[in-house]
């Protein structure tokens, strides 16, 4: 029996906390993929108490302050720091078994040196001694040192001119690595009303006007050019359905045309300009090397009320219908008979997707690469220890642990760089108990490099990073 | 090593032990959700051989029979007693793993006091053991005060005269408070053959007319009024499936005027049809305070062949085709833009949709109100240990677990009582678990407001409902 | 904690330890479903290599090899034959969690006698000492002895003559029985490209002109007759998608003299077709006391460069699209109420359906047969640890696990007998976890009869087959 947040926590078999303790706790944190936003970054942003640090942007927690009975003004709204808080220690106490409990504590004890537990009734001492540790404020430069972040991706628009990247750049820390993210989610949404804005945005920002494919496709390689002179590797979409459906030059140019005149296109126009648009950015992806992320399934903004008055990314999401893996196998095929498959990593909100998602990523390959295709990490919904360890282990059972690129915080929040060890001690868990069953050999170097790779070296090698070791 | 059915049953974790021990397992039962006749109650009906009180009725029971290559004489037929018993005894001793394994023998144990394990060949000497127990007959008040039942909602038709309840709460035993629950699953099954009849019986008994949508709603409102009289806080709705389709006033009495000539309307009209009333009757709902439960994906009567013989619910039901979940939120987002949202419990037939309903239901609430979707608890073919434990675990990891509102038997025997032991040894092994991995504090007052909230306080508060404690 | 493949492996309850060692770890092998080549069996083939016997037709390996990048010369390619295990050597060391880990081991183990475990770096040894042991060669039927096989059934295309059924049932070895089983998945591929060719096999085949769907059925109740007289007791379909479509005897005619010509018929033709051509094959399975084998939702041959390379059965497999367990329900109740239901095994490659199969599965049932309709044991990229453990706990949760008829190899390799000890290991953790957390008595001889009638005993009565004990 473990003392709560002990050294061991979510670690049972010996091997585990062994594995853990020698291979795992110590390593450094690359993170391919979040939603940090990049200013905070350059700017070295100050945080000056636990609430801006831990609640402002945190829409997963928002969910259950708001399920507890929680009036909007302690969530969003504009009640006083220390009341929002002391909401979110009545509602924690109540998350038995929800991963914001024991991130909350981890982050509670890595970042402020708090060691018990957070309740309501104990609310306004801890937030003392937060207050405490934060003095006169805390930076983001010092939570990313603490956090031993050594690479971090940001998510950026292609209409991005990516200054705070160029900036930190020029700056004198570089500690971490700060690269962007090439995100065309808006130039896909061509249904959107916002579309025809987009389009001209988009053509101010490369000096190509945008008025067919032709003209899209040289609009978009000149971005993709601009974010790879800044370092760019990855890109990512997010995509609640998926289907592939043919189409001709001349029908993604009258589709462009009837929506630039504000005109309204079919359901089957937006599935062939979304197919043919993708097929030409995967292919563009493959020819510079980046990597392509696609995250499947999310149905968005489900409760329209909020959604008017508190806009996107605020809680109001939920997994979505299913994803046609059959027209995303139809769609890595078409890439690969044409040579434009990209090293792809596949997310779904949908962990009843994990089996099929590792079937499919099988059957695709590239001699001299690890596993072309990844299953990305359990992602959102489900990043919680059965999540994450249901992820793994259907990984394993199907494909090769060995190769996996591991974890990614997918967080707008500088403190979840706990998420990591959460993870690492999830997988050290995993390879633990298959050794204590007699599943795996014994054997610590085997074991290191399998949690040393998975950890963090994967995923330099994958997307073609480095960093200072 | 536990022995058979000793005091930890089920359990594993020494926190988990200690915790039902000493939180869990002298605690009431409020049965929220049910199918007993409440003739039985309020008739205080007497049973006088096991097979009366365990195999009758049990649909459940008889499918493992069938699976075991019995007779039906020994199931549904006119085979004695004993001799029905008898084949229990030797199927039950095939079923390891079952949950009908362990809700047996507790139910032996509980009711009749039998410590030992039911197997083919000591039936006979089990039978007469039970038989001198229950001597000229055990009551069902013996039953529910046994099992310190102390409220239950039965499930009734709009067109009951709830005349059992009636008596019942005239009468001079109120222990347990017995509630009805308004399902009006043959008003909304517009296409079924004896839909107009039922309209002219719903006409009767509401003494309105019911010819159109309007007149509809008036008799729907008067039975509504005349269950809420009666003490009734729910509603209960099974659909296999769900569509959420447009509709017209208009286009609603044409449908109703076809089919009260026993026309036959169009697919798509009865989806008009039950989304037009359904919308209606959560309003309804929403405007009294009750809650609205939601029971999706069962696929009724496969077997068409025991269905002409033996009718409805007699164990020949399976897990149906896929729910739209997309069209689930579209309705409960309808509902809540029009401030008609009651307080909804969704329950799936499917585990497979464990995740999608969790997410839903928290992305939807009300200030001041615990968790207004519920996801209700692992249903019928889930209701096992596997089954709970992963309800409990992905509401867990994605909500409130504090705010869940437990266990219901949705049984049709009154010695199911058990079930609720059963789920509360599951909910304080799970509690257990994350405490024993330093997962969650070992606070016990933390941890037996958590256990006794879930096991009856939340559905207390949820449902306005109360008890004498 | 266990030593690496101890004799205690994937055994962590004391109960299933004590049992595996009592009631499991000597029993026969009774493989009822496989698809090694008939011709290895009769005509006693030699191997000569550790990579002719281990990788040599192992699409399951070759997976892995590739996504560890691995050129495909080493694969399916010309290497020698050190060089491809020496690179399997190398991919296998990452594979923790995969059952081709502990499969591998096993299979080294058993066959070879080898103790230690495989890496990158002890390749060569290991091979050297393969080398040793195989000598101047393995023979089939030495692996056969060796595993303890008893019975094995082959998959066989209704065309075949089966002249190495015969001959080797002509010869002086019958140890084990080889016997056929009727699979007519061409004659249902109405839409190929070859099915004209198929036909005129088949005409030629049976001796009867194939031209409309009476002498369909008549060509292939010829072939049945003639499977039955060489001991066929089973049949087997693969079936990605399932769709039940009404049909007239004109219509299946129709369809077959279009195709005949080699014309295009529509998709629902060709649901129609199939749906009347399984039809009559159930029925006649049903007549002949055969039972009928479904495998459900296989996305066959996604990557198209690679099937143009190296054809089907190559590892470019994956998971398909959701299969109508709706239609399916339909499908057997037709059969039941035209009194043709066959003893029906139903597998599906979707873990997600488990729990489907068995509801649907316990709504058919006939008086005197235990289990009528069978949840196939976890198949292709679910036959590993948690595939099995799901698998069963889903079965157990919903039926009688007591009546289940357990374990196939479905291979083509005769060194996959290990994997009935694999799976009767996690069979003996299932009951020895229910025994030790007091679900079921600790009783002996109950449990020692599940044991072995899961390992073999329900198997041999289900299918009507027979061994020598």
């Amino acid at each position: 029996m473990e003392r709560f947040l002990s050294e061991n926590f979510l670690l049972k078999s010996q091997t585990g906390k062994r594995l853990y303790r020698e291979a795992a706790c110590n390593l450094p944190i690359v993170d391919y993929h979040c939603h940090i936003d990049p200013a905070d970054i350059a700017s070295d942003r100050v945080y000056r108490t636990p609430s801006q640090l831990w609640l402002d942007h945190d829409h997963y927690k928002w969910r259950l302050l708001r399920s507890n009975g929680v009036d909007e003004a302690y969530i969003t709204g504009d009640a006083d720091d220390f009341s929002k808080f002391e909401q979110w220690a009545k509602t924690l106490e109540k998350a038995a078994g929800n991963p914001l409990y024991l991130w909350s504590h981890m982050e509670l004890k890595h970042f402020f040196g708090y060691e018990g537990y957070l309740k309501g009734s104990n609310a306004a001492g801890v937030w003392d001694f937060c207050m405490k540790k934060i003095g006169t404020g805390i930076r983001a430069s010092d939570l990313l040192r603490k956090a031993d972040v050594r690479l971090l991706c940001t998510t950026d628009d292609p209409v991005s001119d990516l200054s705070w990247h160029r900036e930190y750049r020029a700056g004198s820390t570089h500690a971490p690595r700060m690269l962007p993210t090439f995100r065309p989610d808006r130039i896909l949404a061509v249904g959107n009303r916002d579309y025809p804005q987009y389009t001209a945005e988009l053509s101010a920002c490369a000096k190509i006007s945008v008025t067919d494919f032709e003209s899209l496709r040289r609009a978009l390689d000149q971005r993709m050019d601009y974010f790879s002179e800044n370092g760019c590797r990855l890109s990512d979409h997010s995509l609640s359905e998926f289907h592939l459906y043919p189409w001709k030059e001349r029908e993604i140019d009258e589709i462009m045309r009837i929506r630039a005149g504000n005109g309204v296109v079919s359901t089957e126009q937006q599935h062939q300009y979304r197919s043919a648009v993708l097929c030409y950015l995967a292919g563009s992806y493959a020819r510079r090397g980046w990597a392509m992320q696609l995250h499947f399934g999310v149905h968005r903004n489900v409760n329209s009320m909020m959604f008017a008055t508190l806009g996107a990314d605020t809680g109001f999401d939920c997994i979505g219908g299913p994803v046609s893996y059959q027209d995303v196998a139809r769609f890595l095929d078409t890439l690969h008979r044409n040579n434009n498959l990209p090293r792809t990593v596949i997310y779904s909100i949908d962990p009843g997707d994990n089996a099929v998602i590792d079937s499919l990523a099988y059957s695709f390959h590239e001699p001299g690469t690890r596993s072309l295709i990844q299953h990305g990490a359990a992602w959102w919904f489900n990043d919680h220890k059965d999540g994450i360890r249901q992820h793994l282990s259907s990984l394993a059972a199907q494909g090769l642990l060995g190769t996996f690129i591991g974890m990614l915080t997918d967080s707008r929040s500088l403190l979840s760089y706990v998420r990591h060890d959460y993870f690492r001690r999830i997988l050290c868990e995993f390879l633990g108990d298959l050794v204590d069953a007699g599943e795996y050999p014994n054997d610590p170097q085997l074991l290191e490099t399998l949690v040393k790779d998975i950890s963090y070296r994967n995923s330099l090698a994958y997307f073609g990073l480095e960093i200072d070791v």
